[in-house]
């Protein structure tokens, strides 16, 4: 017996040994070593270290086992120093993988494919600074540098045993990149959650919740000892979540709510997908999310997706579909119907609710499909427009509800200013009518309903629902601070009632809850303002800034509540919050509510500079404290930021989210509380391209 | 037997009757009343919304059973509406206090006091707007209204039971105040902790938190991987700390610490006392903060304060000291020797480190007292002043350390640009040479030296220890990130080498270790910045604004790190963070280090107009963005801001910190985990004037 292991474990040094030689020939031998992220504001292409090539999936991703995935190679050629034109493609490259440090074997017979992908080609240009990337607005004639790409990318593979798997792509006789990924040993939860909830309050940091919860609860000497604190403040568990992209500090929506849904960080705008340069939005290399995983390994769960965007927006968007960027809603709308090529099945929530109505029929609608009657007539949704319709439907039908053409009014605007809504022409059925205020459902109506639906469709296989309060982060971005704050108490309102629904129908304890943001603002209140005195002031910047009342002066603002709790009743008192953002365009701030409609702090003129809003100035903001512009001219309202975020977790797994973690690992923790990282009997059959067990031992 | 209760019900009824009716005798009977907090910026006296009654401790306070506290109570005459003269004081109040809704007794009998206080008067002006009070400022010749005070003030009273306990001030025959206080009952830990160290970062938000990480930990495709996160995010728990004022949004470090040390909220400035409107600072009702509560309730515990700011600032203040303001130094480095008259005794610390060697002796001192030589000699202490003798002492007796006649230089200037620390003329013993940077110990060597004289002096009692990293809040007041940045990273080093110091030395399964910050400050990071572009570009702030990368182009900062962990090898890379506050003076901004001493944003001219600095013009951060202020023009540097702070709790007792919690509960925390809510002996005979245990049943 030893003799015949000598043997073999003497053959496959050898087989190892040709293979190494075979595939990496000389210089570096592929041996995976980690390469510094690149530094500076403008790499070639994200998280893509290595002078010339670059691997997607990216370095260090992390899978669970039997989790399907794209593996896109690109290589890079370009002449940094003479810049254009480049020089000729990389035509010869060869992809290998490995497991363990094992031996080294060609992508295609790892993961057992008979054909090797055809060789693309493309082309890009390359702005590697500010200057270059800016060069017309600077007028100083950089020009950026031209890069060929050659390209092979290998669809819907997977990895169904645990373990260390490198990917190297040696592109010449003296130069390989390695990346190097981990399938994770799958882990059965302590409890295993029925349903989970997944509440997102966009763009919502830490001081927004602060505000919120200092305009919505009552306080005695300072205390909020009666009311308690916010709903979710009460949750079981209290955790960070770090919002870094892949490839810079600061994240965008699609980014990070991709992170959440597939255990992957990507770049700015990506849906799904890990962002490569070619021209096709469509064609990057997909990443598999949690509610294609639901689909695949409990096909009896109920999907939701509610949200006051567009469905089409980045965070709904990243729970069903996949794209290098949100800015194609039509294609990301056709997904909810088709899914994409070469890929698992489209998830077809079974309730989605929100608004974008613009995309589901006419003329900006893809193909001019009506897909309200596609969705309707063949794959068995209901259709509702409005929050009469909504609250009447108790089917057992898929629910479809789109109100609004694009994003859904802000809370303000359905419930306070309502007659903000009238002349919008932003029905649903694209009628040309107006999207009322009042015919507009809340987040907590929407969210109720799907309840309902879910707890119908899911039985006893529970449900997986995203929750989202869109609008805190557009009305930051705004600068309109009243308005973020109303749609974060609305969130809060939501998760109270949600609580009480699971309550009443039996459902709270096997309901994993969790209420997050996907990113920061940096925004902050740091005391408070007398408007009366500020705009009593002559307009000098130095008079009126005596009105802003700090430390000792800051007192409380003038908010009155009657009933204690939520909602205040004025949204405009003399004493404002005063707070605000380390960042923006140029715009004047007097903490005044615009009551005509959502702020928008600055203009563009004909040569595309972006100025202050003349309203801004003279109007509702009026009179305010001059703020000077501290980011690139063509960001026309206020940033993300970085800051960690917070995660509110109750019931069973909530544990998992108590400390700190990094985004893609919410994908991680929430499928661990679902029980649904053991691949099951779909992932060893559906499909052919998976790690070859045979060959891997 | 049921005859006896019933009649002795009854004549609880008719006593009840009676005391009701002596001691409110029309109008508002008494009964307890929830008044709104005062809203605005300029309240008459803050955490006193009555017309003219004020009681401290304020309303909702809370205690532990047999801590100590003084009752102040104050009626206030004036005239709102002819302003001036103010009426007659207040002459005729009555005070009284109940248990549990039960019969009023007058405050005398209640707590067995033989004499009544003597009245007090005094006289102060009340500036109810920002217009008043910054009249001369704005030249509109707008007048405070006067306020006649009287009062009286109970020293050194204490509550020996759980339950209810309202005090009243009836003063007039339709007016009374009434204020509802609750005596906790007190728990048992489930596993004590035998020590507790809490480490306070002070000012640091999350966003400061996300920027020392991003800067002192290695990331591979945006994950931090190998090295983990900060040392303290591996703790057990994560929690939230609301960090209100008793009477505002904004809280200074004096307030908030005084919240953590003593379980009362109180005022911007106060040290452990309720603001009263008294002109002394040294009169103010005062609580009992938890070292003094050690010091009575486990005699044995070692206590030790540690901070890189003077010991006389507000956060090491907090834990030994009571005034109504930081501003009296010498005072309060007298109560370092002598406590406070008619109180519990000086806790006298067993360890004391830090800067603040002023008003130890010569000319700042209180009556030109050598505190060195009376500590040394009347007290016990060993003095040392330098690292070096810091780092040899390997005594059993009490040990003081001042080294440096202020605030302790920042960790850049301690160990990166040691020579801004010449000709500082700071040395500790006043002899006006240097205190050189690389005599100056770090907050590691204070700490790890701190808990090696605690564990000597506390032994199986254990010990308190409070070790603060103060300069992260005095930098980013002066608008200096990098500096901020860097005392963060050398605090959370010194957590690093406290848990390996904890478990070679045996202690680390008996030690609560606790980190949070004190209040926030409006700061972020919402890019990084290409410093040669910015500084290259004609100073247009348009085009400046161009190297300001944002999303995709934020990229990652240029810092390098060659061992991988803790602080940068370079602290002015070409691509810094883009880091800044919401709110602040004029100032320029170019991310720039100030390789030359700490960066001061602003100057003041002979009208005490304040103006950007002109090295902040034209010297390190000449060619930067420019940035208009948006505070009163009084405050020379940022303010701070409201958004909790995290807690990051480790060991036993650590799950009580895990959710959001205000800042007064930390002490209740703190002492649940010491096993301190209990009486102890001393409580029961210290003193008379507690509560009457045979009138309240």
């Amino acid at each position: 017996m030893k003799k015949v292991v000598l043997s073999l474990y003497l053959l496959s040094l050898i087989t190892s040994f040709l293979k190494n030689n075979v595939v990496v020939s000389a210089g570096r031998p592929g041996i995976y070593e980690r390469h510094p992220d690149p530094q500076g504001q403008f790499p070639r292409l994200g998280a893509c270290p290595d002078d010339h090539a670059c691997i997607f999936p990216a370095d260090v991703s992390q899978f669970l086992p039997g989790a399907h995935f794209d593996l896109r190679v690109e290589l890079h050629a370009y002449d940094k120093n003479t810049k254009n034109p480049a020089p000729d493609f990389y035509k010869d490259f060869k992809t290998t993988v490995r497991k363990e440090n094992g031996p080294w074997m060609d992508v295609n017979e790892f993961f057992d494919i008979q054909e090797n992908p055809t060789l693309e080609y493309w082309n890009f240009t390359w702005a590697d600074s500010a200057e270059v990337f800016y060069a017309d607005a600077l007028g100083n004639g950089k020009k950026p540098i031209d890069v060929n790409v050659s390209s092979r990318v290998w669809r819907k593979l997977k990895f169904n045993e645990p373990g260390t798997y490198d990917v190297s792509v040696q592109y010449s006789s003296t130069e390989a990149y390695t990346v190097r990924y981990t399938v994770i040993e799958p882990r059965k939860p302590k409890r295993k959650a029925k349903n989970a909830i997944l509440f997102i309050a966009d763009g919502c940091n830490i001081g927004m919740i602060t505000a919120a919860r200092a305009i919505a609860r009552k306080h005695t000497s300072g205390k909020f000892v009666d009311d308690g604190l916010l709903t979710f403040e009460d949750f079981d568990n209290l955790g960070h979540i770090i919002t870094h992209s892949i490839d810079g500090l600061v994240t965008d929506s699609c980014n990070s709510a991709s992170a959440y849904a597939t255990g992957h960080k990507t770049s700015v705008g990506a849906l799904n997908v890990y962002a490569d340069s070619s021209p096709s939005s469509l064609d990057d290399p997909k990443v598999e999310d949690i509610t294609e995983l639901i689909r695949r390994r409990q096909p009896g769960k109920a999907i939701g997706i509610v949200t006051t965007a567009s469905v089409q927006d980045a965070t709904p968007a990243a729970f069903y579909s996949h794209s290098r960027t949100r800015d194609i809603p039509d294609h990301i709308t056709d997904q909810i119907a088709h899914g994409v090529p070469d890929w698992v099945n489209a998830v077809e929530p079974d309730v989605l609710l929100g608004g974008g109505a613009n995309h589901f029929k006419g003329e900006k609608s893809l193909n001019g499909t009506d897909y309200y009657t596609l969705l309707h007539d063949k794959h068995n949704y209901q259709v509702v427009m409005d929050k009469h319709h909504l609250n009447e439907y108790n089917g057992h039908d898929k629910l479809l509800g789109i109100f609004r053409k694009d994003n859904m009014d802000v809370w303000l605007e359905r419930n306070v200013y309502v007659n903000n809504t009238v002349g919008n022409e932003a029905a649903p059925d694209l009628s040309g009518t107006d999207a009322l205020g009042s015919d507009q459902p809340g987040l907590d109506d929407m969210t109720l309903k799907a309840l309902e639906v879910l707890k119908k469709r899911g039985g006893d296989d529970g449900f997986f629902l995203l929750s989202e309060a869109a609008s805190v982060d557009k009305m930051v971005h705004y600068l309109d601070f009243p308005r973020a704050y109303a749609d974060l108490i609305e969130m809060d309102m939501t998760i109270k009632k949600t609580i009480e629904w699971l309550k009443k129908n039996g459902e709270y304890e096997d309901t994993l809850i969790l209420f997050t943001a996907d990113h920061s603002h940096s925004f902050d209140v740091f005391g408070t303002v007398d408007q009366e005195l500020l705009t009593s002031q002559a307009p000098s910047q130095e008079n009126m800034r005596y009105s802003v009342g700090v430390y000792e002066h800051s007192g409380w603002p003038g908010f009155i509540n009657q009933d204690q709790y939520g909602f205040p009743d004025n949204w405009d008192p003399r004493f404002a919050l005063a707070g605000g953002t380390g960042s923006g365009p140029d715009h004047f701030e007097s903490w005044k509510l615009s009551a005509d409609k959502p702020r928008m702090p600055t203009v563009q003129n004909e040569k595309k500079i972006v100025g202050s809003n003349k309203e801004d100035q003279a109007g509702n903001y009026g009179h305010g404290l001059k703020w000077n512009g501290n980011i690139p001219m063509d960001q026309i309202v206020d940033v993300h930021s970085m800051a960690d975020v917070a995660i509110y977790s109750n019931g069973p797994g909530s544990d998992l989210f108590k400390k700190t973690i990094e985004n893609w690992n919410l994908f991680f923790k929430m499928t661990e509380a679902l029980d649904l990282q053991y691949p099951n009997e779909d992932d060893a059959m559906s499909d052919k391209k998976s790690t070859n067990h045979k060959q891997q031992k």
